[in-house]
């Protein structure tokens, strides 16, 4: 039988702060459709930044019918919710609001915990939409847009609805049995390092296996075309992250802020840490080495911004910007084109993220949970293996199934002809840019060198 | 005689969602800017963001002086607010404030409901900026940037400031007696179909009309310059958005909760109805139609987001997605130049939203209020064709009297030089880009090529 | 003998706006790269960027370390915070949370007044970066950037930590004895005039004359490369300083909405100032002029925004937009290379808006003082010019002691080859841009030009 959310009236200060956190998520996604689109060259940043924005699209509406259902609904087998249960979003609008602004005297609504369940709603929505988006980046250059809709749409369905079932669906939040990873396991996964980064970087580097490479990868330099843009998406992402992160507290509280202060401190080490690879190895710091590394920062504090110190802040920053800085040369070792660097930045900054958990997680955090380091022994560091080895297998198997289904009906690949040509103009009949000022410096100057 | 803004203690909660909600309507007009700027022709990228966010600065001082006295100051003759009353904006500092950030114990100031007035007139504010602002979009590449400030002023004074009264003010929230839509008609416009989108609209097809078409319209084609530039802007107006719908809660509630969720509903749906439109008709999806989807979904749910389910916001989004898609098809057949679809995406778009609370409205929302398709009969469709025919009518009115005004003074368009040139440079003396890098790729690229 | 932050429950209301104001001042930072970085030319743009960058990862880490101490900690000398006290921020997550997140009912955490001192630690962490970030567009186009991180981590030891506990440190607030600006001499900077721009500015000066002017400055004309940049960077720039100054509230109540307001309406007024006097000098109003104009209101109203009425606003911001267009000649004049108006608009628009606190400030506002105009007298004046001289004279020693010391050890500036050929190829071996699109409209134009 199943059990509903609790009506009551919701307190007006966590609930700006997950109104304001919601906004923060979405924002992410166009955020990572600049630093993914101005690392593509200038022929194919239009289709880069629609896979972002298609997937807005899709999942939101995915979301609305069965999406949250399957992912909050009452657990069925430790596997999903039940997705009748909020069909449509039954429950959640749940009867007339009273226009009063006041909440203190307002109406009875549906609550998840002390703020509106459509606010829980929209919240976990916007982690559905940037997981399915990630994985794009592993895909660049090659993929049939359509192909991309309908594998984001089965892959939301089959294996992040579930997966966040199991990570992110808490007993009792939304008044239901949630998942086995937050309930039984309890493995600490605060805000999505296996259900999104774990999640989405085996996905990209399954769907980039299947794909098969770029024409002319790895000889062929493929430079980004617009550098500014990818520091523009690191920067939005950065901003947005703190409602990923500081908004998975639930509410305007201590464990916000403690998590907003990890957050920060470990993308700054992380960043610290991948330019310091490059200086060294390289000789130079580079603009794309500060913008990955800030991603690498932020995907691995992900799951531990809530279980750490200063300390461990840093030292989950600094390993994840070197580890993954070190990462995203494993492809040209391996022979996988994963474009750009899903699996360097997501699957590995997530996997450390989420197993340094078990290493350095103290009781001086929120979660009050002491790692390996900290004299808590192997038990913490275990539970969360377990976890992402869990949904690291569930997205292999889900990915190729989904990816393989696709290969063999209306297929993945553009054409080569479209591949060559670029799939702005191929698949999106439009160019990115046409700077040309007729009179202007701009192309005087070209002129004049020509 | 008068009435005044009670006093009291705000509510924290609710303020922090308020401010933050003034903050990210602020940040719509940039993104109007660049969603509009993307869409030249690059010679003229600088005055289209110009004419944005120079309306941030004289819609302001107007504001500050007595715009907000005429939209929120006591009714008189349901027309317009006493623009004495609050004229310089008396009454909303109201005093000293201690400097105690506990609001619970702190000192009585001016309220509107719940948060402090000071914060409801910088809110509202932000929603005079970029109803000017979407104007511009129908006048691209040919309107003397001098005119075009002269225009916003005026047409701010005399067709925005009463119709924001006529919306937007509801008795008592001020302490005063508000405007005829919003209290007697009771039409919903929640945040604005009417007030903004049609009145923003209306008045970008007069002034169109009146300017002329460009030089060479519709022959040439006019190409976006920078499309990435297009979706960034569009992705800051939905990022924004939840402050301009989510905000017009004027709290951190339930109401707020629900609209931020429709919002989002609607607005994927009306991108994947533009989207399979382009797809139906030309072969292709294009970011611009993305973009574009995006835009009128926005519009479309902004009258009807605190008064649909799930199942009215998906209407509404694929209807506007749909019927704005066909709409900026308009301007070609019936001949005139609304350069950046302001007709095709704000008037249409408002209408839709406006005239569908009429039909899709339900008990089962904040509003309450049942409309043809859930029972309610014609009533709230009548009620939302009346609002909606007032504003229009007012609008399209206001907007000729003003533009002959001007055009037979001081004149209103550039003359064909100019045009020819890039207002860019000849309004503003500068170009936007200067991108010849000496000794890199790129020029070398373009050298090679030549 | 140290005291210690008090122990409660934090008020949600309050927690929400800082939390979202602390994201907002982190986002002003990539706003900043953004705005200098398209003022430089093509190829000095992501080392441009990369200052900032650069400084948000290396103050973060100070600032964890003993960076917030030496702000915060107890006062010693009247010079400095105790660096012992919260060195690697003790006593800020102080133990456990539990995870509930109503925070009515949350246990006891470390406050600064109503809010986490998480939060606060954080809030004040984004307001060290911005500094540290401001001064690099003094130095533009020609300093190593190594050379830069290293000035960036000395000077926030040196001449920001000790400044901001002068200024920000209030007795009590983080349970410490404060600074000597802000609890004895009671000098008015509400966010940071003194702290931050005089600072940033007089900083700027200095290090750009010891570095001396780039190569053909001031003959050869250096144009920005990206005006729609230049706009964006304003526009995030202003988004963002909404946390910056109604986040200097600390609260969520009628200081930061007043303050918000204030600050509206300054930025309006400096915007038309600035376009006013190019209008009238030039015969044109640029967008760039409209950027900075934005840029010198904002910093004219920081240290003034809680001071001030409507009157107040539309003084110091007209004032500030009219001053900092005409300041940003100085150079010329005086033969100094602030290449990006680092001393025009935020050295002089500091002065402007600290200065004219003791001519405007009024008792209808949450300061409660009275300015020389209001009947205060020369006190308030006077206090303003002793806290702006005093910062000043700080900022000039130290940055000429920490800029000799690189000099003469690892060097400060570029060589003349890394300077011909751009920073970012020569410091990141990168370059921003990749344009070209094969078979596309950019090139083919491009190619038919020449």
């Amino acid at each position: 039988m199943d059990s509903f959310p609790s009506l009551g009236a919701p307190d007006a200060g966590d609930t700006a702060w997950m109104l304001a956190s919601a906004a923060l998520v979405l924002l992410m996604t166009p955020g990572l459709a600049f630093f993914y689109g101005g690392m593509v060259r200038a022929k194919n940043v239009l289709n880069m930044i629609m896979m972002s924005v298609g997937a807005m699209g899709v999942i939101t509406v995915l979301w609305s019918l069965y999406g949250f259902s399957i992912a909050f609904g009452d657990d069925k087998g430790n596997l999903i919710g039940d997705p009748t249960q909020y069909f449509g979003l039954a429950h959640v609008f749940g009867g007339a609001y009273a226009a009063d602004p006041d909440a203190g005297t307002g109406p009875a609504i549906p609550l998840a915990g002390t703020i509106p369940l459509s606010v829980f709603v929209a919240f976990q929505l916007m982690f559905a939409i940037i997981t399915v988006a990630l994985i794009s980046g592993a895909v660049a250059d090659r993929l049939k847009f359509g192909s991309w809709l309908l594998f984001a749409a089965i892959w939301a369905t089959v294996v992040y609805f579930p997966v966040a079932h199991w990570v992110f669906a808490f007993d009792d939040v939304t008044g239901t049995t949630g998942g086995w990873i937050a309930n039984k396991l309890q493995a600490i996964d605060f805000a999505g390092g296996t259900a999104v980064h774990i999640n989405a970087g085996a996905a990209g580097l399954v769907l980039a296996l299947i794909l098969g490479k770029r024409a002319g990868w790895p000889r062929t330099p493929f430079r980004p075309h617009n550098l500014p843009f990818v520091m523009l998406g690191a920067a939005l992402l950065w901003f947005g992250w703190y409602g990923f992160n500081a908004g998975s507290a639930v509410g305007s509280n201590g464990v916000a802020g403690a998590t907003f202060l990890t957050t920060t401190i470990a993308t700054a080490a992380a960043m610290l840490g991948w330019l310091l690879v490059e200086r060294l190895r390289d000789g130079r710091a580079t603009s794309l080495g500060a913008a990955s590394g800030i991603v690498a920062g932020l995907v691995a504090i992900t799951p531990s911004c809530s279980s750490v110190n200063v300390v461990g802040a840093l030292a989950i920053g600094a390993v994840a910007g070197v580890l993954c800085a070190l990462a995203v040369g494993l492809k040209f070792k391996f022979g996988f084109d994963d474009s750009l660097d899903v699996v360097g930045v997501h699957l590995v900054g997530g996997i450390v993220g989420t197993l340094m958990v078990g290493l350095v997680a103290t009781e001086e955090s929120p979660a009050a949970v002491s790692g390996l380091f900290y004299g808590g022994g192997f038990d913490q560091l275990i539970k969360q293996a377990v976890g992402a080895g869990a949904v690291l297998a569930w997205s292999v198997v889900g990915t190729a199934i989904i990816a393989y289904l696709i290969k063999f009906t209306i297929g993945l690949r553009a054409d080569p002809e479209s591949e060559a040509q670029g799939l702005d103009e191929s698949e999106h009949a439009e160019t990115a840019y046409d700077l040309a000022v007729l009179g202007s410096n701009t192309s005087r100057l070209a002129a004049k060198e020509a």
